[in-house]
């Protein structure tokens, strides 16, 4: 089922919309190799993959970042997640696999609409190359403290 | 509120289980830097962040990666993480971050509990490296197919 109402622009009231090369694919005006497909996340194949049964799940919610994503929008794409992983895993044959989610060109996003990428690691060489260069956490309280502020201000300023 | 049957085994029937420093954490008997609770979810400051206000969502149920997971685990997720994004963003002050959830060890996995990273990304040279070699799509059409069985196979077992 294609969900043409959630790409309308009065849907989405204040929020980016981001109408990208994924939009046609939600569509069907762009084919894709289609591996699940709901009301509200469609899941295919990436065409230009890390390892085999690398795999692209996205919201039909066409927005660029997952803080734009509306709760619903987020819990679809959640509650599909285990089971797209199992699938993806039975296939490729591979027990370990990275989940990566880019927002922002800096933070290699290359499409403008949420996706989520389900990466097979068959092998050191193959899948995902992981960059990490752990620091100290200073201040964590108050961060921690602020983050909590944001959240419980957002929550009551949608009562 | 600490959800304590969510860790008996007798809830988790042919799932394997993950005693982890995470449970502990979960249970209150290590501190953490909290964020953010609810019944299914806990977030808190990674202690070992790659940039400022890394931090890390994970699920009560216990156990090792997404595959395992319970679809209702995933959406208590999936729902949880676009405000917890917003908070990241507004308290790290980056519009730019990455997503990035391990799942096996030669896939980057330390701690052998279900945990998603959400990671600033305020420049080049800090936030999450990624390593990216991609290829080209071979036998797409079977394998999506073999994918689209397995999903439509496991749903209708649990019919």
């Amino acid at each position: 089922m294609i969900a043409h109402g959630l790409l309308c622009p009065s849907n989405l009231s204040g929020v980016t919309m981001a109408e990208t090369i994924f939009s046609k694919i939600i569509r069907g005006e762009i084919p894709c190799h289609r591996v699940y497909e709901d009301k509200w996340v469609l899941a295919f194949l990436d065409v230009a993959p890390l390892a085999p049964g690398h795999t692209l799940l996205i919201p039909k919610q066409a927005v660029a970042s997952v803080d734009q994503l509306s709760d619903e929008s987020g819990a679809a794409l959640g509650r599909v997640l285990p089971r797209l992983c199992r699938a993806v895993m039975q296939v490729s044959g591979c027990k370990d696999y990275n989940i990566l989610q880019n927002n922002g060109a800096m933070a290699h996003q290359a499409v403008f609409h949420v996706h989520f990428h389900i990466i097979p690691k068959p092998n050191q060489e193959t899948g995902l190359g992981v960059g990490w260069k752990p620091g100290t956490l200073d201040g964590g309280a108050q961060m921690a403290q602020d983050m909590r502020d944001v959240l419980v201000n957002a929550a009551s300023g949608e009562d």
